[in-house]
């Protein structure tokens, strides 16, 4: 798969095929690909298509990973440095536009419109939900609604396109397909909560990035939002203000401290758990087989991963 | 036209619409989009298809331009302030992601796999090009050639698909879809060549940039490259280690008068004269018709624009 998607990335221009060693070298769960070669097993026999819908759908979600780093100012990806940390802003923003335009190349050759449609709409909701995610953090308040809009533009929808795609390059059958964007949509969205749960639960070394992160960018997701339900006006305006003015290290340690007091952890958590069982109940159209189980127990991994 | 473009990338992510608004009001030349049209127009009657692909390239032209002015720091674009200028870099890196999706979006409803393919590799190419050129420019030296391969990445690939993509929405006639390349291609040649030639010869208050621009972000275009083949190698370097120290005013004034002095604007015009010639010979294989017309007079326009 790495050498599939270094291959794909060649150009005549040294710096890209630098870049692009830079990324194949770095560690990566391929939870993606591998979710597009499982979802296509599923349905039948994998195609040539499938290889390359998984390639093409991890080099899209590296575009944008990318571009995230450069919005996030983000210094670590994978457990290595991120783009921006090495080249500044200017070639990351390229590199990820270049990376998404040979995802397209390599969609184009699945040679189903369909799949397009899939990919571009995804790929607009993706960055909706970065600019959405992004201009709501500048505001004090985020409501649950609004969080679960922002996931699942941002992240269900390119888990639920990984799983239509390995679909699409094996099957024609409808019901299927749906069953399978159901699935993904729903995986995605536990997928992004227990993300973020990880920012408070996650052991540095391991997940590869430093605890409290989101914190200390002013960034509110689920486990803050419910906690900050629970208090009343005057205690969670103290709390949002020291999400806002750039926390310092004790201003994270306490408000990680007010999140698990308040229930935030556990409360996502729960929540993450009954989102993936409407996810295995998607999933309940398939026989069984050692591919439907295979991806129930993905499910089950991407609620107790701890990376 | 702004009317459809507007509505093409509404959202319900209110940011977008007012980014939206933002560059509808700016004024354009809408070059591609015309040329679209007419290059369809050239091969028949004016589908649906052929509106829908003149508003994509818009905003595929539009999603690039905002990335490449986060890249450059431009804070000047079609005379009025550029998205960077407004929002920083976070807002354009993620709006200009959205643009492009919704641009593919609107592609994947041409219904038409040549279109995309046509798509996503001018992409790839143009984001090729402005890496390349970002390169480049931190180098001393830039050859005539790679300066070649610069402008078609980054320039004549986006014009050629306009042509193309007018073509390919009114008839399946290969010939003359591949004569519209090779117009476009040529065109868009000649298209950067008058642009970086307007960075010393625009007045600023037509052509809503600053005379020169390039120059002062160390950008070496081909009346500089041409200029310097013409002075021995101690002068080049003198010259060029003013544009690189990040130019003074007095320092551009110098190296636009050294450009003037040895030729290099005069080469560059005759050489954007001699391609549009070429181009105008790809149309040959279309009969007389006010069209044709139209895109003869483009090309001369292109040679002659002032802005």
């Amino acid at each position: 798969m790495k050498q599939v998607f270094y291959n794909l990335l060649q150009s005549e221009v040294k710096i890209i095929n630098i870049i692009a060693k830079h990324y194949v070298r770095q560690k990566g769960k391929w939870f993606r690909p591998v979710l597009v070669l499982l979802s296509g097993r599923l349905c039948g026999e994998l195609t040539a298509e499938s290889y390359k819908a998984a390639a093409l759908i991890e080099m899209l979600h590296n575009a944008t990973l990318i571009h995230d780093d450069v919005v996030d100012d983000a210094t670590v990806r994978r457990g290595g440095p991120s783009l921006n940390s090495i080249w500044k802003n200017k070639i990351p923003v390229l590199m990820g536009d270049y990376i998404l335009a040979r995802s397209l190349t390599t969609a184009s050759e699945l040679e189903s419109l369909k799949a397009i449609e899939i990919l571009s709409s995804t790929s607009a909701r993706m960055s909706q939900g970065e600019i959405s995610q992004l201009v709501k953090s500048r505001k004090k308040d985020i409501t649950e609604e609004e969080y679960f809009q922002i996931i699942s533009d941002k992240t269900a929808a390119l888990i639920s396109a990984c799983c239509q795609l390995g679909g699409i390059t094996v099957t024609k059958d409808i019901e299927k397909i749906a069953a399978l964007e159901s699935f993904g949509e729903k995986l995605g969205l536990a997928f992004q909560i227990k993300d973020d749960l990880l920012d408070f639960q996650g052991e540095e070394k391991v997940f590869g990035k430093k605890k409290g992160t989101d914190i200390k960018n002013g960034k509110i997701t689920l486990p803050l939002i419910h906690a900050l339900k629970q208090v009343d006006r005057s205690k969670k305006y103290r709390v949002i203000r020291k999400v806002k003015k750039k926390a310092n290290r004790s201003d994270v340690k306490s408000v990680i401290q007010f999140i698990f007091d308040n229930g935030g952890v556990e409360y996502s958590q729960n929540k993450a758990e009954s989102i993936i069982k409407e996810a295995k109940n998607a999933l309940e159209v398939f026989p069984d087989s050692v591919y439907k189980k295979a991806l129930l127990e993905l499910s089950d991994y991407v609620l107790n991963r701890n990376k």
